[in-house]
C-alpha cells in the first residue's frame, strides 16, 4: 500500500491550530514562549505521541519527534518549522511545515512504510522574532551561530527573557541543544510572497534564500516642553528617526538589485503628548539576493543616519542584530523536490525564498531542501493569509516522496 | 507681625515630594492616578491638615483645601496647580505652584493673618494628560468645558478609565465638581521656557497663554512580509506617517506667527521586525499665540496628511482631541501680580504662556492671573528640570501679596 495523504485530515489539523490565539479577522496571535505557543505545543506533541514518535526536548525548546528507521546508526531525515506566530499572523506561516510533516508521518505509519534512516519532525523555536528579538532563534543555536546563553538572555518588551519564559511554559528541555549528524533537512512553507500565484504554479523548487540584515538604530535627542520651545531650538529624536525611516525606504526604492527594506519596529520615548521626544529607536529589516549589495545597502544606510543625525545635534548608534548570507541549498536536496515534484505531475518552478527560515540556518551545517507552496495574492504575516487546502497537500505530497527517497 | 516666606521650608516640601515617583537620573514619574500619585496626594492632606485646612475632594479627584475668612458669604480666592508629573518629569512643574500655596497658608497661619474671604489652595486632577489623554482634566470638568461622564471614561494604555483608577487610590470624592463662587484664581508656575532666564527677571506677570490644538492621526495600510513584497507593492502605514510628521515639523518651522508642533506619542502596529506595519498613529501637539493662526494651521496639516495618505494608497482619519483658545486673563488679577512684584522690590516683565494649565481653563468661569518663575535653560517636563530656591521664594511671596490683597 502507498502511503496517502489526506487532504482533509491535514486541513483539520491546521484548523485545529490555529484556534489557538486566533484573532476576530481570522488570524492568529501566538507568540513565542507565551501561553498560546505552550498550548500549540502541548497539542502537537499530543498527536506526535499517538503516531508513537519518540519526543525529545532541547535546551532551546525546540521539539524533536522520531519515527525509527531500519538502521540504527543512520543519520535521520529532519522536516519540520515553527508553531510561533507575528502578533497578526496568519494560519500557515509555519504551521504548514509542522503539519505537512505530521501528515506525512500519519501517512506514512497508515501504510507501515519502512525506511533506512529514521525520520524526525521537528519545531524550532521562536522562529518570528517578534516577541524575542533575533528570529530563527532555535534553529539558530542548533546550527551553532548563536550560543545558548545568548538566546536564553534575550528579553522581551516587558523584561521577560527567554530562558525564564521557556522554564515558565515547562519546554526548556534536558536534551542538549548541539548539531547532530544530520542526513538532510526539508521544509515545507506557504511561499509569502505573489510569484507562483502569478505564474501559475503549485510548487516553488526552492534553491536558496537571500541575505537578511537586521539592525536597531537609537536616535538621542532632548526632552522638552511642548509649548514653550521653539521649533529652532529642539531635539527631536523622533522627528530625524522619521526621516532616517524615510531616506532608507527612498533607498530601497532606487537601488539595484531591488532590495526590500522595512522599518518594523518604533518606540518613541517618553511617548507623550505634550513632550517633546528624547529618544527614538527604530528596527531595519534589509533584504537582498547578492551578498555585495547588502554589504553596500548597510554603508548607505550607516551613512544616512549619520547625515541627519549630525545635521540635527541629535546623537544615534546603529546596532547590528543579526546579518545572514544568502543561502544557497544542497544540490542533491533541492534535486530530490524537483524530482518528486515531476514524479508526481504537479506543475512546479525553481524560486529563491524571499524570507528567511529556519532551513536556512541549517544549511550551515546540513544538506538541505525547501518546498514552497502558494498563498493567496502573496499575503503573509499578515491575519488574511489563505492558502488551498489542495495546494497544502501536493506540498505535503512532495515533501513525503523527497524524504522517503532521501531515507531510503 | 507680617507673614514670612520660608525659602528653606518651601525648598524641603519640594523636595519630600520629588521622593515620591523619583527616577535616577533626578527627575519625577508620577504619573496621574497611579499608586504614587495617591501617595503624593496623602502626603499632600496631612500637611493642609497639619495647617487646619478644611480638605474636600470633589468627583473627578481635585482636593480643595479652605482657610475660613470672617466673612461667611464671600467666595474664596483660590491657588494650586497639580501634583502628577509627565512620565520623564522634573521636581518643579505643577507641584511647585501647590507648594507655594500650602508655604502662603504655613505663613499666613504663624502669622495669624485674618482675611475677609476664604483661600482655598487647590490640587486639581490630571493636568499633564501623559497617562490619560487630555489634560487638564479637573479644572475642564470644573470649568464645564468637559462633562464628566467624559472624563471619567477616558482609558489609559492598559485600558484602565479615569472613573476606575480614581476609585482604586481612593480620591473619588463625594463633592459634585461643580463651578462655586469663586473671587479669584491665582496660579504660581515655572515658566517652562528661556525666556525670564535670558532676560534677567524673577517673576513673570502672566497676561494670557497660546492656543493649543491635539490631535490623533490614524493611518492604515497593509500588513505584509517584510521579506517578500516587494517595495513597490507595499501599503507601509509607518512610512506614510512618518512622511506625515515631517511635513508637518516643516509646517512649523515655516509658519508666521510662529507656532510650535510636536509629534510626542507614535504607535506602530503590529510592531513586528519582519512585517509592513499595517497601522501607524500619531499625536499632534499645535500651539500659536493666535486663534486665527492655529485654525490655519489646523487646515494645512489635515491637507497634508490627506496628500501623503491617497498618493501612497493609505486610509488615514484626522481625529480632533481637543481644542483650547488662546486666553486672555483678567486685568485686575493680573495688575495685582504686577504691583506686588513691584511692592516687593522683584525683578518681572510680562509674558504669556506658553504651557497650557489648569488657571487657562479656570479663566472661562472666574478671574484668573498666574506668576512665573524662571527655570534653569527653559527646561522642562524632563527630568533636568531645575529652578533656584530664592526665586520659588519670590514667586510665592508675589503669591502671597497678590492673595492677601485681593480676600481683604
Amino acid at each position: 500500500m502507498d502511503p496517502y495523504v489526506n487532504k482533509d485530515r491535514l486541513w483539520q489539523s491546521l484548523m485545529d491550530l490555529a484556534k489557538i490565539g486566533a484573532t476576530p479577522k481570522g488570524g492568529v496571535c501566538r507568540l513565542a514562549l507565551s501561553d498560546l505557543d505552550r498550548e500549540a505545543r502541548d497539542l502537537f506533541v499530543s498527536w506526535c505521541e499517538a503516531e508513537g514518535l519518540a519526543v525529545r526536548i532541547d535546551e532551546i525548546g525546540n521539539i524533536f519527534a522520531r519515527r525509527q528507521g531500519t538502521d540504527p546508526d543512520a543519520s535521520p531525515v529532519l522536516t519540520g518549522s515553527h508553531l510561533d506566530t507575528q502578533p497578526l499572523g496568519g494560519n500557515f506561516d509555519g504551521i504548514y511545515g509542522v503539519m505537512a510533516g505530521l501528515e506525512m508521518m500519519r501517512a506514512l505509519n497508515e501504510a507501515d512504510v519502512v525506511t533506512r534512516a529514521p525520520i524526525e519532525l521537528v519545531v524550532w523555536t521562536n522562529e518570528e522574532g517578534a516577541r524575542f528579538d533575533g528570529g530563527c532563534m532555535g534553529s539558530s543555536v542548533f546550527a551553532g551561530q548563536v550560543t545558548l546563553d545568548e538566546a536564553l538572555a534575550v528579553r522581551d518588551r516587558d523584561g521577560k527573557s527567554a530562558g525564564e519564559e521557556l522554564q515558565r511554559i515547562g519546554y526548556a528541555g534536558s536534551e542538549p541543544c548541539a548539531q547532530f549528524p544530520i542526513n538532510a533537512l526539508f521544509e515545507a512553507h506557504i511561499e509569502q510572497g505573489p510569484i507562483l500565484e502569478n505564474e501559475g504554479h503549485t510548487i516553488g523548487v526552492v534553491h536558496g534564500a537571500q541575505g537578511i540584515c537586521c539592525f536597531t538604530v537609537r536616535v538621542s535627542g532632548e526632552e522638552g516642553h511642548a509649548g514653550t520651545l521653539p521649533m529652532d531650538k529642539r531635539k527631536d529624536a523622533f522627528q530625524g528617526a522619521a526621516r532616517m525611516a524615510v531616506a532608507i525606504d527612498e533607498l530601497a526604492r532606487r537601488f539595484e538589485p531591488k532590495p526590500v527594506i522595512t522599518v518594523g519596529v518604533v518606540n518613541v520615548g517618553p511617548g507623550s503628548r505634550n513632550t517633546i521626544p528624547g529618544s527614538t529607536s527604530f528596527s531595519i529589516d534589509c533584504r537582498c539576493p547578492e551578498e555585495a549589495a547588502l554589504e553596500q545597502l548597510e554603508q548607505e544606510m550607516r551613512s544616512i543616519c549619520k547625515t541627519i543625525a549630525d545635521e540635527r545635534g541629535l546623537g544615534h548608534a546603529f546596532g547590528v542584530i543579526s546579518r545572514v548570507k544568502p543561502v544557497v541549498f544542497d544540490e542533491g536536496c533541492v534535486a530530490l523536490v524537483r524530482d518528486a515534484a515531476a514524479r508526481l505531475q504537479i506543475s512546479n518552478q525553481d524560486i529563491y525564498s524571499g524570507a528567511g527560515h529556519d532551513a536556512c540556518h541549517i544549511a550551515s551545517i546540513a544538506p538541505v531542501g525547501m518546498i514552497f507552496v502558494p498563498c493567496k495574492d502573496g499575503i503573509s504575516h499578515n491575519e488574511l493569509e489563505s492558502a488551498d487546502p489542495e495546494d497544502l497537500a501536493q506540498g505535503c505530497r512532495v515533501l513525503l516522496d523527497a524524504i522517503r527517497n532521501r531515507a531510503s
